[in-house]
C-alpha cells in the first residue's frame, strides 16, 4: 500500500540506501505546466545537510521527470519522478543490523515481513519523503493554478512555543521558525538536545489558504480524515489536530460555534472544516512529531534472536524531525487539497453539464 | 465517498430523517459466527435516551440482517444491516430549513451540493453512526475469534481529566467514565453544561489488546495513520493522538524512545505502534470531541439567501457527544484492525504457502 | 468485493432466497431527479414470469428507495435501494443442497468459501441482477440528463443470428429481438430447448450513443477494458467483443482502420472506442451468454463428500437468459459510462478552471 | 488511472519517446526470490527486432530494479522497475504529428487531454507494455513458488487457425505459433501483409495451469471478468472470450454444462471457472487482436484543425501485434492471478487463524 490519493494520487518506492527514491504521480490533469525548477526548489528546502540544525547527511536530491510532461506541460498521463541515491554510508549500519533500535521501525518491518533492509532504516527512513515533497510539488503546481495556496512552518520545538504565526518569515529561518520573537529560544532548544547526544521534538503548523467550500467527500473520504491519515503516516507525527483541535474538547459549544454573518465566519475554531467539507476559510492544522528516534545516548533493546544489548548508534541524524518534517507535512497537505478538488468536480450535476454541454 | 477499508469494508447510507440507515460490509471471512445479539447489543451502547446524560430523543435502533449469513454462519458474501428510523420529528427543523446552524455542516453540505436536506442535518447527522457501530460489531466478532479485543472510554470531560483508566468500570457508568475519582465532577460538568442551554467537549480513549505484531501497511496505510483518519472522520472530532501523542512533541528522544528487553517494551509511548506498524503492545489512542454544536442558547448566522438571522434551535441533542462518540471511536477501531488483518494475510510469501500449500 | 465503479459506484448485496437484494449507490451528482417510476419500469424489465420464454418464477421486484433523495432530488449522498425477496420457494433446493450442479457456481463457491448458501444459487444467483439494473437505472438518468442513451436488444438465439439491428422494436419483443426477420426462429429455438428440458445460449448487443469524445482512463481503466470487465462479470456471460471484435483478428490493417474525414468517421469497425477512449461515435458491443446452466435432463456430478450421483433439477429457470440478461448488459454498459463521465471531470486544467474560477 | 490490480498491483509511467518507460509494483509478498535475469529473460521474449516478423525497431529493454529487493529477497517494499529508452527515432513522428492516424489513439488523446505527445503514439504507444511484461515477470515469480504455471502462443494469424495446441513449441517458433502443422501458412500471412505493407490481425490463447480452486472475487471482482478487463486493456485486443467462449452461445445447455466425477470435470466448456471463480482445471482464455493500425498504405485522415488529409506512415512497425502481444497477455494473466491468490487469503476464518493462532 504505497500509494495515497484517489483522483490525484502518487505511489512512492525506494529505500534509503537503494539505488533511488520515487514516485508516480497520477490524475493530474493535462495542460498544467510541469515547472522542473519549482520541483527542484521544493526538494531543497526539505533536503538535509544545510546548516547545523539538520543531520550533516548530504543528498544531492536531484529530481528527474521521467514521464508524462510533453513540451513543458502536462499530458494527463503519468509523471514519473526519480531521484537517485548518493552519499550513502551503509557501513554505519552494519552494527544494528542485527538489533531493533529503540522508536524505529526495525521491531516492527521484522515481524511483519520476516526480513529487513537496516541499511538506514530500508524503507521506513525518511528519505522516502523526498518522493512525498517531489509529488506534492506539482500538487502545489496544480493548486497554484487555483489559486490557492499551501503554506508551513514550526511552530513548537519542545516546550518552547509560538505566539504568533508569521509565514512570510519561514523561508528565512533555518528553522522554518514562525515567530521571530522564540527563534533563538527554539534554536537553542535544538542545539542543547543536539550536543547532549539526544533529541527533541516538535511541532508544524499548516495554512491552505483560498480552497473554495465544498471540498471533502463525506463520509469516509472527509476533508479533516484525509489531512489527518495524511499527515499521521508522515514518520515520526503521533498526534495531528484541526482548528481549535485538542483544546475544542475542553470548550463549551457557546464558546467553540463560529458565529456567521454576512462577511462570514467571525472566529475560526472550526480550522476552516465543518462536517468534512471546507468552508472556504482558512484550513488549519497542526502536527506533532516525536523527538528523532535516533539518538546516540546509549539504549537498551534486543537482537532479532532475542538477546538484551546497548544499541550505540552512529551515523548523521536531525536533532529534530519537526523542522524538515514541516515541509512534508505541507506537501502531504498540497496532495490532499489536490485530490479533493478533482474529487468534488462530480459533485453536482451542473458541473457536469458545464463541462459537457 | 461512503466506504471505508479495503480488504474489510463497509459502506453506509441514511439520513437522520430518512427511512432508515445501513450498511453492506465486505470482505467478512467466511465460516465467523454471526451473533445477532451482539450486534444489538453493541448498538444499545451507542443509542440514545438511556439517560439524562444523552440527548431524550428514542431511537430503537432495532437492527436487521438482510443478506451474507446462512445457517448463523457469514457465507463470505456482503453483509448487508439496516435500521428503520423511527421517532423522526421532522418538525423540530422547520426553523432552521433555511439557515445555517453554526457549528454544524449545514453550510458546507449546501456550498458543495446546492442542495441539502435539513432534516436532523440529513447525512451529516450522527444518526448514521449507528451504521458505523453496526458494522464495528461484526468487526468485533472477528477480532473475538483471532483474541484481539477493543476497549474503549470517557477519560475527559471539558477540562475534568481521568488520572487514572478502568475499563472495567465502563459499562457501568452512564458516562462510560474511566476513572470513578472524577466521575461525579464530570458528571456535574455535562449537567451544568445542559442546565445552562450549553454544551461541553470530551475525549475518549481506546486500547486494542492482543493484536498481533505486523498489522498496518506502510507506508499509506499505516495503522496510525488509518486510525488518525477513522477517528478523525467521526461527527465532531477534531484532534487524535497516538500513545505519548501531543505530548510526545515536547519531549526528548531519551525520554520517549521505548527501550526493550526480553519481556518485551519497558513503556508504550509508542501507543503500541512503530513505523505504523504495530508491536504487539496495547494500542492506545485519544479522540478529541468538540462539545456538541447544537445549544440553546441564540446564535448569529446568516441564512441560504446570506441575510444575517438569529439562530434559536429546539430538538433534543446531547450535552456531550463525547459520551457516545466513545462507543463510535471504539467501533472504528475495530474496523480499522479488522481491515489490517486481512491485509497482512499477503505480507509473506510464507503465508501463502500455508494456506495453498 | 461486491462493488462496482471508482466514482460512480455501486455496492450490491442479498441472495436469491434471503430478505432482499439490493445496493448502495455512491458518487451520484446532487440535483439530478431521481424518477422512481422510471428505477421501477427498468427492473420490471428484467422481471421474471412475464413470458413463455422467461421463468414462471413470478418475482415482484418492488423497489424501495432507503436514502439519498430529498424532494425528489439527489443530494450527494449514496442512494440506498432494496428489493425484497417474495416468492421464494427454498424447498425446489433441498435436493441440490449436498450436490454440485453441473455449469453453476455450487463447487467454486463450496471450495472457495468452505460453505454455501444452497438455496437457489445464494449469493451467485441471477437474482442478484436485479440490484445491477436498479443500479443502473439511476445512472441512466444521469445519462439522460447529459443526453447519453443506452440501447440493447437480443441479435443471437443459439446459431440464429440478426441481419440487421432495430432497437425501436426490442420493446415490443417478448424476447427483445433486434431483427423482425428472424424473431420467429428464435422463439422457436427458446421453445425447442425449454421443451426438450435443455436450455439455449444468446448474444445481446449494446450502443452507446451520443457519449462524447474522451471517455477511458487509459491506461487501466480504459472504457473498452471497462466494459469487458463489466460484462464479463454478468452472469453466464462468456466473451465479449467490442465494435468488428474477434472478427477483427482475421481482418487486414487496410480494411480494419476506420478512415476519418471532416464528417467524422468513415467506418466503424473499432466501436466508438480508440486507444481505450470514446471517439465520440456510437460505441458497440456484443456480449455472449452461455445457455442457462439449469436444465431438467438427467446429469452426471458428485456431492460434497466427493460421491457421484445423478443430478435432477427442479425448480423454475428461463431457458435462455440471453434476454433477460441483455436488460443487464444495457444496464452495465450505463453504469461504466455514468463512472468515466464522472471520472473523465479531471482530465483537464481548463475542466477545474470552468468549475472552480 | 495508470494502476491494474488491488492487492498485487502495479502502476506503470512512461512515453515511447520519453526518457523510460517502467512500474512500480506493489503488494509483493516478503521473502520472494526476486530472480533479475528471468525479469529480463521475460522482457526479451516481448522485444521488438528479433526476427523478419517483428518491427525492426531494436529496444534494448534493459530493466533495472530501483527499489524493494534486499539481498535478492523481496522485502514486502514497492519494487520499480524502469527500462530507460534508446533507440528512439522522434523524427520519424514529424510527419504526423498534427494529423490523427487512424485506428490509432491520437484523435482520442487530443479530445480527451487537448494536447498529445505524437512521438510513437506517447504514453498510447505499445511500448508501455514493456512495463507490463516487466510486472508479468515478477508476478510469475511468486506464481511458480505456489505451483501455478501461466502459458501463453498464438492460435490464429488473419485466418489461418491452429488446430492443436502445443504449448511447448512456443518458445522455438519465431511467430510463437501452437501448432507446428499450420506455422508455415501464419508466418506466410504475416509476410504477405508487410510485403503489401499492410498488416494482420491474430489471436493469442492463455492457460493458467494449476491455480486452486477458489480464486475470484465475487460478484465485483470476477476471475473472468478481471481477465477481461486485463486482455481488453491491452494494445489492440478487440474480443476476448473464456472457455468454450463465443461458441458457447449458440450451444444447448445439455452440450455445454460440464459434467462432474469423482476424477474432475469430465469436459472444460467453462475453462476452468464458474461463477466467476476458479475450479482448480485449467483456465483458458483466447485473446483477439485487430491488425496493427500502422501500415504503410496511404489512408484518408483530418488534421487537429479538422481539414482533410492523406496520412502517409513511416517508421517501423510489427505487421502483426497478435506475435509479441501474446506475451503481454500472458503477463496480464500473471498479474490477475497474483492479485486473486493474494485476495484469496482473506475468503475463510480458518485461513486467519492458521496465520495468527
Amino acid at each position: 500500500m504505497n500509494r495515497f490519493g484517489k483522483a490525484f494520487s502518487f505511489t512512492t518506492f525506494g529505500e534509503s540506501h537503494g539505488p533511488a527514491v520515487g514516485c508516480v504521480i497520477d490524475g493530474i490533469p493535462a495542460g498544467l505546466c510541469i515547472d522542473e525548477a519549482f520541483i527542484q526548489s521544493e526538494l531543497d528546502r526539505r533536503r538535509p545537510g544545510q546548516n547545523k540544525f539538520a543531520t550533516a547527511r548530504k543528498e544531492g536530491d536531484k529530481v528527474e521527470i521521467l514521464s508524462g510532461v510533453f513540451e513543458g506541460l502536462s499530458t494527463g498521463s503519468p509523471i514519473a519522478l526519480v531521484i537517485f541515491n548518493e552519499n550513502q554510508k551503509s557501513g554505519d549500519y552494519e552494527n544494528v543490523k542485527d538489533l531493533f533500535r529503540p522508536g524505529h521501525a526495525d521491531f516492527t518491518y521484522f515481524h511483519k515481513y520476516g526480513i529487513r533492509d537496516y541499511r538506514g532504516g530500508g524503507r521506513s527512513s525518511a528519505r522516502e519523503t523526498a518522493a512525498r515533497v517531489a509529488a506534492g510539488a506539482v500538487a502545489k503546481l496544480l493548486l497554484k493554478a487555483l489559486h490557492v495556496e499551501v503554506k508551513s512552518g514550526v511552530c513548537a520545538i519542545g516546550t518552547i512555543e509560538a505566539i504568533q504565526y508569521d509565514f512570510s518569515r519561514v523561508a528565512q529561518s533555518p528553522i522554518y521558525a514562525l515567530d521571530a520573537s522564540v527563534e533563538k529560544a527554539q534554536e537553542d532548544a535544538i542545539m542543547e538536545a543536539k550536543n547532549t547526544h539526544d533529541s527533541i521534538g516538535g511541532v508544524a503548523l499548516v495554512h491552505i489558504v483560498g480552497a473554495p467550500a465544498g471540498l471533502g467527500e463525506p463520509l469516509y473520504y472527509k476533508l479533516d480524515a484525509l489531512l489527518a491519515e495524511a499527515m499521521m503516516g508522515i514518520n515520526g507525527v503521533k498526534a495531528i489536530e484541526i482548528g481549535e483541535g485538542f483544546h475544542a474538547s475542553s470548550l463549551k459549544g457557546s464558546t467553540n460555534n463560529d458565529a456567521i454573518t454576512k462577511e462570514g465566519f467571525v472566529s475560526n475554531h472550526s480550522g476552516g472544516i465543518l462536517g468534512g467539507i471546507s468552508n472556504g476559510d482558512t484550513i488549519t492544522c497542526k502536527v506533532y512529531f516525536k523527538p528523532t528516534p535516533s539518538i546516540f545516548i546509549a539504549q537498551q533493546t534486543i537482537t532479532k534472536e532475542g538477546e538484551e544489548v546497548e544499541c550505540s548508534l552512529k551515523g548523521r541524524h536531525d536533532p529534530c524531525i519537526a523542522v524538515r518534517g514541516s515541509v512534508v507535512a505541507e506537501s502531504m497537505a498540497a496532495l490532499v487539497v489536490a485530490d479533493l478538488l478533482l474529487l468534488n468536480m462530480g459533485s453536482r450535476l451542473e458541473h457536469l453539464q458545464k463541462v459537457y454541454m
